[in-house]
């Protein structure tokens, strides 16, 4: 049996084909499929495009791929839900759909959909989870320009904050100058005013997320100092969900999205957990949150999910887009 | 005689015509004359479009108007002022022009041109000083994404940073919360994520700056503390001129913009400036720093500059505003 499993974003669409036993057979990737931003029209095509692209790589037929999970980041409200399957349903394959936010793909990326916390790290962030009962609770993922703390954005916007500080002489010397004119190409400091405000934001000034790490690591305090904060601030997203939902020890923990997979931020994150949730279990973080969409179809036609099957399938999607 | 003065921002413009008493004979307020964002032609026709309707209401012709001050909030570079200076003479009144950045004009209108320290505090912030041998400098100024600490759109971005994480059980109880819903029109919490992504930033979330003095007034902790931090900031802007101009006790500081002018911004920036500079001078805030551009005329062709003239011209237009 083939499933479909599709990840779709504000800035990015993932689709993958992979068999009952969780082998990747085909991989498209391709543009945003947030229909807020976009357009319907656009953003079918989009999604439609990473279809076809994995379905051409699988080499099989549509029709022989009998269901399909969604994560749409668009998805909030019934109208979205209207929209999202409605444009769905125009592309016409797979014929059995299941359509959730990319937040929950997220979380069954990480635990297969089980009891437990997923901590969303990529550009934005948000955290989202589950308990015994069945009741779900999201928090954060307010968006860049008012949210998304702890995310790569939000380290990114804070070091260009005190590299803009430090060219002016009234913040701590550090190397987020040097690493801040290299990586926007500045002849001058201040070039950097117009290109942070035309830029396509947040994914261009969220770029910058690397070369925090990358300055933490070799020590700069400015930069170790956001970092730590921003994990602080992922610790905080994880803890509220407990306390929202109620959850008794042992909580499981994981983490899905760019900055969350990066060395340091894991673990500063997993430290900045244990402390404020006794008894947690941390889970390695995930790159590919579209697993979650296979793994969303295995539960809902009654299949058993294995974890361990899902990291595999994540290593392999991950190499592959080395 | 009559002068003419202009204020061209990233969003607003203004002129206004003057006699050499300091008498307001009339006003003209338009759109942005940034020609970065809204291209040349754009830019000279807000800019005319002000300049005219100021004429009319002075009831003069254009060559009644030997002079014009022009502060240009797009002029940075020399290309910059080739094409604005250009721009201004295809208007071709009035003939003899004097055209600069305008944080110079913030700077004349807050004491005439004299050495000291001036700080604007609107939607952005920036500080710009003189000292007595004629050297200036610039601190602040990046722009609301990476900079402009201590600014309306600073105080509001982080003011709603807090409401988010009240809303999620993550922050502390703040009336923000209920402001933001108020002033942004928010049937659930969530819907100002599109309302502040899609806003014309920064202007539309910086007029929640006015909500957050008013929560800050109200004593609202979370709101009190984003301020008191705003005017630090605002306060180090203004200490890191002095630094680097080298200036000596006492020093006079100015401060300009519409979130300067707020009473509670000012007592706070006017106690964190005395200690931090010694014997520091504080003049009360301006509202127009258009007057600063009669001002600088006046200075050009050898005219005195009446400091508390300037300001009952301020008050004057200020009254006209309201």
């Amino acid at each position: 049996m083939k499933i479909l499993g599709v990840d779709s974003g504000a800035t990015k669409t993932k689709s993958i084909i992979a068999d009952s036993e969780y082998n990747l057979m085909g991989l498209g990737t391709g543009g945003s499929g947030n229909y807020h931003y976009i357009g319907v029209e656009r953003a079918r095509e989009s999604v439609k495009e990473t279809i076809d692209r994995a379905i051409a790589e699988a080499q099989v037929e549509p029709e022989d791929i009998p269901y399909g999970g969604f994560g749409v980041g668009a998805l909030d409200t019934e109208k979205d839900y209207e929209v999202i399957s409605g444009f769905l349903s125009d592309i016409g394959y797979p014929k059995e759909r299941y359509i959730v936010n990319d937040v929950v793909i997220s979380h069954y990326a990480v635990n297969g959909g089980r009891p437990g916390v997923t901590v969303v790290a990529g550009t934005g962030s948000i955290a989202y989870g589950t308990d015994q009962s069945g009741e779900n609770c999201r928090v954060g993922g307010w968006g860049w320009v008012i949210g998304d703390e702890g995310s790569g954005s939000y380290a990114a916007v804070r070091g260009l904050h005190e590299a803009s500080k430090a060219w002016d002489g009234r913040g701590r010397p550090t190397m987020l100058t040097e690493l801040a004119s290299e990586h926007f190409d500045l002849d001058v400091p201040r070039e950097i005013i117009s290109k942070v405000q035309k830029s396509d934001l947040p994914e261009d000034v969220a770029s910058f997320a690397v070369r925090m790490t990358e300055a933490a690591a070799q020590g700069d305090e400015v930069a170790m100092r956001i970092i730590d904060e921003g994990c602080e601030e992922l610790a905080t997203l994880a803890t509220t969900v407990v306390e929202r939902l109620g959850m008794e020890s042992p909580v499981s923990v994981g983490s899905v999205g760019g900055f969350a997979t990066d060395d340091l931020v894991f673990k500063k994150f997993e430290e900045k957990v244990k402390n404020k949730i006794p008894g947690a279990e941390i889970l390695e973080p995930i790159s590919n949150p579209v697993i979650g969409s296979v793994a969303l179809v295995m539960e809902k036609i009654g299949e058993e999910v294995s974890v361990e099957d899902l990291r595999d399938l994540d290593s392999e999607i991950k190499n592959r887009l080395e």
